[in-house]
């Protein structure tokens, strides 16, 4: 069984275990104060444009998310998000653990709009009774959403350009951004940090054994943060490892190559499923592709890869995702294509 | 520099690294249902005897802590544990973001006994106004202790009666719970998971890179323990991780041999105290030693190891705290030794 | 100005005031164990034709909510309700504060069905990431709703029966309850008591100066309750004042006279709505009407009554709220209605 | 039985009652917005000495030490409290369930002084572990304290110079404000207004039905403290009755005067039990006595008269409470003292 169902179905990019592997007799303090976490932050602020912004490494992506919106919010306020974000969706009520509601609004394409942002903030204030209603505090978006598409630089700026006159941090999940990097050249890391007030950058599912780098520029918002890392459960002992691992990824550009063969080979799936006249449930420039098949189309695959179930979208078929990743060969893509070329 | 001060010092233990190198391209589902996960599941409940126990991994002590904890207690109940345990000491409030009061109890070189255990919860109980205080709903203990001593046989089997007799669920924090299984044979993982209702096998401090496992034997604890997790933010998408490690500590006693050598050093050093006449702040058996150092012991010794500071005793003595791992090599620890003789 | 904008614009019925003036000097325990509060819960039993409930008196119905739901829930869990659901719209978040997502479902004149919770469970098992989504833990319903409706008796039975089916308990937030049993006969309070598991009888908005009777008729949902009230901050130090009110209220049915009052005058004023050709957003049985009135109709009935507004319809129309309450009077309604008919 | 068992036995001054009463059928808006609560508001502010106060009233003591707190401090911190202090022992982990640690100090007398703030404080940031700690975030006492002792003027500025100069607002739970004001007269309103930046005037055992007056004097910490209130469940409905007791509280200095008799009948209480020569636990200025009785002095006085039960001594005696209040009756302090000098 060849496994495309999602993107974190092996360990870590060869370099990583490599590096953990040479790193391992070596004697360090803990808690993220080494120096291989001091080397991954200076990496990041250059990759990022922005030597001033703070670095921190997390375990995964539900923590990162949790630990973000409880820091900005305060206790009254809820988190605006697209109804098909990952923090309302499935995250299992994990930032309602901390106290506040995920204000969803409708999403086109897995995204939302500056103009839902402004409307959305308009009629809560308006509203004579608002100290009854959950007061938005911040946004949080997706880059690549949760269907693989992209914010376009436009779309970015014009939301981020909402929020900062709203008064309403800008929260970036990039737990799969690197996939976004490599879809869209124009949209850059120095870029990203420009437009919006914290984000982070996902290791777990773009090579790295698992890790998140949350760069927070906004200055109000820096405060104290390593707290609530711990007050939340994800401070890690061996820090360590989390910097060895961005330490790789930031030395010389191994994350942007590793998610750019992933979207390649995804990309190469995309086209054999157009060619051979498929439905896609989302246009997706990254490393997830949404197909709609029939049931006999999964099964046929099915027999020798696994692939992962997304939607009923009724009748007789399923959206079904696609994932490559850092860890997809040519030969596995290669033999993918080929057999939905025969279907 | 060679460190001493804490036993997270170096990565993991060599065949550790070795088993996630050797995987790594293996394909695997996520969230620890893979067969790694499964397989360390079922040593672990071997080990522990116990079958019908339920394994989870988690990926550290304050998130297991604060995960186990909210997961037992109700909203007005809260967790009685020593002054100076872990939960109310160094977690950052970990457990209080989880809603639950620490009740704290005065404690003996790091542990609470029966009897406190009972009058707490008679005295609760009598009180008129109990509804107005906090409910205790569960004993919280470490074996070993924050003072690196522990409970014997005797001692854990009158609290758990105890706390069987309250109805009150007994939850052993065994981050460095290897090191106490080698400093007293006769305490085995068998007779713990017989006399306590939920523990964890500490892997972070005992040779793992990272990883508690957590073994519930209580059937009334164990109901969608997993959602927990997932709600807490610590469910680790790469599972399999966790599994490989404990796979490896467990599938032939990896994880004692590891921890006996520790202890032996640390018993080594301790001998050297006591032989030069530096008081020890506790007796502790375990990988933990707190010698109580005059400023200038601490100066000549701070030349060339690190240390841990542990407390202020008073005048011009600290307790400084030594500690040995998996890695603490024969070399590094007849050095030191020699090093205190010569003081 | 004559107000019909909300049914909490005066005191309280005056026997209320009677009580509370006659009682005043009497010395009582405090917290709500004094003879009032057992007079006012023997009173309620016989009432809703149930022996076995626990009765607890609270101040108010966000209380009433919060306090309920976070008793009910485990950690993970969430409480479908209505997305018109007053905790998912008016409460500031007050659920969410408490660690529980609301699950939100459509609504049909405020209401939600027996199929639509199945569908939600079913649906949420069957996912295979079910682990990474809040379980739903139990419903919400109001009777009547937001927009005044009503469940019909045969609607209550199947949701609850659904419920039942399902092991979700169903907790009827009884705000405006009285106007509910004034508008249907045939749903009595023992109906009621018999089709949930949890209900409060509202008095806030039904007569008295502020306090609503949670009725706890699930065995399994009684523990300890009273610590639940004092640790959300809602045990009153002089909890007669809450027994005294319902002692006033079911001795002999005033809180039902009041109610059939209010009801009457509402259906006179819908009568007159119905009559003048002015459409109604909702058609409610109960003390709240719902008219869409043009700006013009707003501003002259505007000089002398204070309505509620309610929603935008779109043009030049919007959906007002026009309550009655115990304490419209006969003159006020007369005037109004004779206002409507001049439009 | 006569009761003096606590300070809130009956129901309210009757001038409260009166004015609830003639109020009754006014039609006002709900939620603290109508004329006696700005009526109410403008007194208060006089009162203070602080037009630019913001003032909120709140039904009960613990709802507004739980707003209060959780309102100002940061999620990882805690708050700095005598370890006997009300929201450390009595208010059923109100204050954990807002996610915040209880960071409990040694008291004298139930008080606590700057040195210790300022000790904690040092002590916190100089450990190398503080990351891992609860941060201290702010100071709570009550006045009086829970052993009807005061602080001195002194005390109060001494202890607000540590809390400016280490950025902790102080916060005063003032349930039985008037009673020390009474004991005190240099300590005034204005004087606590201008010595802490946020504290309530109690209405529950001061007289009123319930309420209390939450005054903040800081402005950094007024914002959106209505949305707090509802979203704790704090928000009456009916608000006027809260500005309806403090309007009748403060039009005429009622609530002083209230104060001052209860606090005299008090020392005459005491006088007799020191002439008597009855030990007390406390040497109380205000309306709480805490005389230490035998088992046979405590069952001679229980045949007439409720006391309250406050804490073991050893032995064969007991720590009594005896409260006066606005309804304590000379003629039943009379028979009291007649008594206790007849043991």
């Amino acid at each position: 069984m060849i496994r495309f169902d999602c993107d974190y179905t092996e360990g870590a990019h060869p370099n990583i275990i490599a590096a953990l592997s040479e790193s391992n007799f070596e004697q360090t303090c803990g808690y993220g104060e080494d120096h291989h976490c001091e080397n991954a932050r200076a990496y990041i602020k250059k990759a990022i444009g922005c030597e001033s912004a703070d670095v921190h490494f997390l375990v995964g992506g539900t923590q990162a998310n949790m630990t973000v919106i409880a820091s900005i919010l305060r206790p009254y306020q809820g988190v605006l998000c697209a109804e098909s974000g990952h923090i309302n969706c499935h995250e299992t009520g994990a930032v309602e653990a901390t106290g506040h509601k995920v204000l969803a609004l409708s999403h086109k394409d897995g995204k939302i709009c500056a103009k839902q942002v402004r409307d959305y903030v308009a009629t809560h204030w308006r509203d004579a009774a608002h100290e009854h209603i959950v007061q938005p505090g911040m946004v949080y978006i997706s880059q690549p959403t949760e269907y693989g598409t992209l914010y376009s630089r436009e779309e970015l700026k014009e939301l981020y350009a909402a929020c900062r006159e709203l008064e309403l941090p800008l929260f970036v999940d990039g737990a799969r951004l690197g996939y976004a990097l490599a879809a869209d050249k124009s949209f850059t890391l120095p870029f990203l940090a420009a437009n919006c007030d914290v984000f982070y950058i996902g290791g777990t599912k773009v090579g790295c054994l698992f890790g998140e780098a949350v760069c927070i520029t906004n200055d109000a918002l820096k405060r104290d943060f390593r707290y609530m890392i711990k007050r939340m459960g994800g401070m890690l002992a061996k820090g360590r490892l989390l910097g060895i691992q961005f330490e790789e990824m930031f030395r010389d550009g191994l994350y942007f190559r590793v998610a750019e063969k992933a979207v390649a080979n995804a990309l190469r799936i995309k086209a054999a499923l157009i060619q051979k006249g498929i439905p896609l449930l989302m246009d997706s420039a990254t490393n997830q592709q949404f197909p709609i098949l029939t049931k006999a189309q999964q099964a046929t695959l099915g027999e020798k890869y696994a692939l992962g179930f997304w939607d009923t979208t009724g009748g007789e078929r399923d959206a079904i995702r696609i994932c490559t990743s850092w860890a997809s060969s040519d030969e596995n893509v290669d033999a993918l294509i080929a057999d939905i070329m025969a279907l």
